[in-house]
């Protein structure tokens, strides 16, 4: 039995995801702002913004050039990926997606997937403290193989959480500063919600007392992005939470270049929404991001494949990244520059 | 009993509103140019660009920032009003919007549910003097809280008009000026429609002998702004009149950055057309707006759940902006600048 | 019975006019590329690109100003209009919109009305002798009172059509130089179509020798209104005629700017395609035109209304002016200049 | 019985092509992504941006000249065609179009059709060896009318190919360098795909020494085409294999001018994707291209009218060309310059 393309995972979830209808292309217009769902915030234009701004970056394909069998690997926090894609983090798959997956079900598979195809997971964070408990549990079980996200609670909680995170020795911790934005975060006592400066640079300082490096997620303006440096965060994600915290703001496709030249190599600079092939891979690179995160398509790849489904998923996107790399002139994944795109 | 939302009040109303299909989300299609009812004038392509227009507006999300409630307060005209959105003027809600409210009922209605809810509501004029009347009878029996219009009649009509606004003492008096566009006021004997500086001058001071501001609605140029100023007035309100005066125009949005860069501190700004969430609000201000109008919704909140859903709309309008500030790192109405957004 | 609305003319004539489908907006979308027929060729996208490029002419709305009756008259080749709208010529009426109406017939209503309302009417022209004998005898009845079209036939048609054409006294004498793309001009003996700027000179001479202006229709670049000025031309239309004889050309409201500042005072420049309303002649005026043709609405009108339907679209017309003048600040029609837009 | 138009043509053809649903304008719509049938990779819309782009391109309409006939005649690799249309290469008819045409029958009856009238047909390659000998027999029936294509095949296999097509005395050899995009030359042994400058020098100088022009077709950006003329190539095809090969590339019509532009008269530059009428033909060589290839609708005019609708349509398209040169002052092809367009 061969390798099932995403049409056919999608083919095979519909009809079991409640609200989201695992559309042939996940494209943020059928789920619109249905929340609970898949759907963004207020007007629901933030996430089809986020696809539609990749699709206007157009490749400049020339095929003179010597063959060669492209390099998708790329090297991210001192660890060796297989393809510059990530699965992103998800906080409530039974609450958004029904009841087919638990989350401690839904990430042990994940990181299994992404471990076993060389590449991270992303776990989540939400209200119920065994959430994060098992995500870290279950990084831990693959040698720290994955990333964990913990939201901006207050400063107790997030601490004790950061004791958790690091006892796991994940390949790093992350905050979704933009979780400011999610309805359960507000009106908590002590209160949760936007972080600043010093904060942060408290949490960076834990993470780098073990070692382990700092990803802020949820920057989308240069200033955002200085102000991560300023924290001492190792990397960040431009994002915007897949339209899900806040109405009205760009694509991340958009804000990526500058955000990238401000940054320069000083940190990594991941990306993510609206990422949907190994096309769009391509042009998150050339922009300026070293690896990107996807959450939505891995989400419907699982329940239309499980385990395999994810693994299907990752290696349809490697393929299509490695077929625009030798249409393009890149052999390496360095080699994916910004001559390569016009926008 | 919870807030009902907006959406739960238009599916209240639908079937209630003569012409107006009570959306759910109030964006001038499916009105069109339908005159009786909310239409726009000609093509109704003003009311939709005016609606689009606020959404091509860009938000900087940024929540790296130090945690605190937002203050969605303003001072207007010299009393704080807990958010930056106002009630606009309707000047016939049978006519447009069927039988159950007639004029006096709905504005006493809407101004005890403006006031209650610590902001403002606008009184409309038309051909029954009786509406006026009613109206400053009605913002009298509340202290003067609330902003009466007068169309722009004849000198002598408006003269008598102005009398019976001021004895009301409303926080401001408003001539709808681009109210010359509309049918009735045709023809009319002695002339009532466009009006020169120095007419406009003359009303100005019979408010200002009676310590009332007096703002203009209905500016959409520059030079319109500089004439306002010529004349007097304390505040101009950048209105297309919601498309319903004149078709091809431009959408208040697009005009509203270089009429407040024109006008400096000189004039409070203010602006209405197609303003349907506290995002909206929000690109309002930061594009120099110091509060806004809005009409059609409150229509819709009071058919939907009467003074209560006003009061439920003023509600999630502030929830909305509130959200929206502190994801945008603004912790004040007077935070909320131009750096804050991308057009 | 008071007049009908273009709407209601239409909605009259719905069913009766071949494949026109008298739509509620004539907007070249419902005929598309259907000839016979009022299609445009090929794609038909350059009659929706006529319509559309109007209406995204933006107006400067003004209310702050002295109140006037605004004055819609003009005066063209020395003759006082109402209003500056004309109606355009047509050319096989049986063939494109159905046996309702001959051309013989159709000239003498439309010429008619347009002299009873104050303006002008074109006459076509085409294969059989008699049409354009009979416009010109219908000019003749009327006082000289229209302006009659004659195609670019060969130089010795071209010499008798003039003959009788001169002797009717018309307004002026115009010729559709565009009408090279019409299939029925080609493979004609002697050659027909493209002119040359040694033998519209002639014809020019012709038309001054007998004191009658003459006029250009189907300019639409600068090269070609400057070669009109040095064939003598004392008036061009910008016009790609409607988009029936060349597709892919653009707009005329995109292209009538560079050319009224390219030909400034020296001709008299109208302009037709699109223009549907009286906020639409307004545009056309602001963008440097003298007056306007239309042509398609005032069949519908007719096959709706008869000569007084006729009149009623000319009233509405001059009616949409008016008020636009009246909101934009313009008394007369010489005060409409492109400051009053934006494009 | 006269000549069939392309809408007639696709009429007759519909229901008979597979996946093709022969639609009256090929635009890319319909097929989407299909594939087997005439759909593009990924998204599909490489090819639906490639038949708007066209569009795009304005004419400048100017009939004041003196009457001619236009000819459309064009001297290409030293041989005159009457029209500078080509019919594209086509590498397995029954794969996407269904059974009713074998290969050989289809690349026979489009060269004699293009041979009859005047111009050349291309012939295509594929992955069985009969196939490109095919077509050389056939090219070498017709004394060397047409021009060949092989793939980037192995140097072993391209060597063997070439040696059979130069024997054929073609007008032209050509290799579509971009096939390395499309899945059957993957992963064969040795390696297929793209191949570098020396390479390709390599087959350029094989084709000199036959006197045979080398064309290299695939070329989307200014440096593939610095490389093309570095490898001795004497004409290149910007092409993106009409979206089949890359998802994300520009339209060709877009980098149709700096790629002229680039490369002088140093190089025959041809262009394909999308082009539909004379019109766009009339864009292409404004836009800087010698002459032109269109591939999908000859297969649509051959399926409703075999060798007589491909003559047809080559007619339909003269025709039309010869139309918009008369309507914009263009005598010749060389007349046909880019201030006769806008883009």
């Amino acid at each position: 039995m061969g390798r099932m393309s995403y049409a056919e995972l999608a083919e095979a979830a519909r009809g079991q995801m409640g609200n989201c209808k695992a559309c042939p292309v996940c494209d943020g217009r059928a789920c619109h702002n249905c929340i609970p769902g898949p759907g963004a915030k207020g007007t629901g234009m933030v996430a089809i913004r986020n696809y539609e701004a990749w699709q206007s970056v157009m490749l400049h394909m020339d095929t003179i050039h010597e063959p060669y069998v492209p390099d998708t690997s790329v090297t991210l926090f001192g660890r060796k990926l297989s393809l510059p894609v990530m699965v992103g983090p998800l906080g409530d798959v039974n609450r958004h997606y029904g009841p087919k997956y638990d989350m401690e079900t839904y990430n042990n598979v994940m990181l299994h997937a992404t471990a076993a195809a060389g590449t991270l997971g992303w776990t989540g964070d939400g209200l119920a403290a065994s959430l994060h408990e098992g995500a870290c549990r279950a990084i831990s079980g693959l040698d720290g193989c994955g990333i964990c996200t913990i939201k901006p609670w207050s400063k107790d909680v997030v601490r004790d959480k950061l004791r958790i995170a690091l006892a796991a020795h994940p390949v790093a911790v992350a905050m979704d500063i933009d979780g400011a934005g999610l309805p359960f975060l507000k009106g908590q006592q002590p209160p949760a919600g936007a972080k600043g400066v010093s904060q942060l640079r408290e949490i960076a300082k834990a993470c780098h007392a073990a070692d382990t490096p700092f990803v802020l997620k949820g920057i989308m303006t240069e200033r955002g992005a200085e102000k991560a440096m300023k924290a001492g965060a190792d990397g960040i994600v431009v994002s915007n939470h897949g339209g899900r915290v806040q109405d009205g703001v760009e694509a991340t496709a958009t804000v990526l270049p500058e955000i990238s030249r401000a940054v320069g190599d000083d940190l990594v600079v991941l990306v993510d929404g609206g990422i949907r092939s190994g096309v769009d891979v391509f042009r998150a690179l050339a922009l300026g991001a070293n690896a990107v995160l996807m959450c939505r398509p891995f989400v419907v790849a699982m329940y239309g494949g499980g385990e395999q489904g994810v693994m299907d998923l990752l290696a349809q996107l490697q393929g299509e990244l490695a077929d625009t790399m030798e249409m393009c002139g890149a052999e390496t994944v360095s080699d994916i520059t910004d001559d390569l795109v016009s926008w």
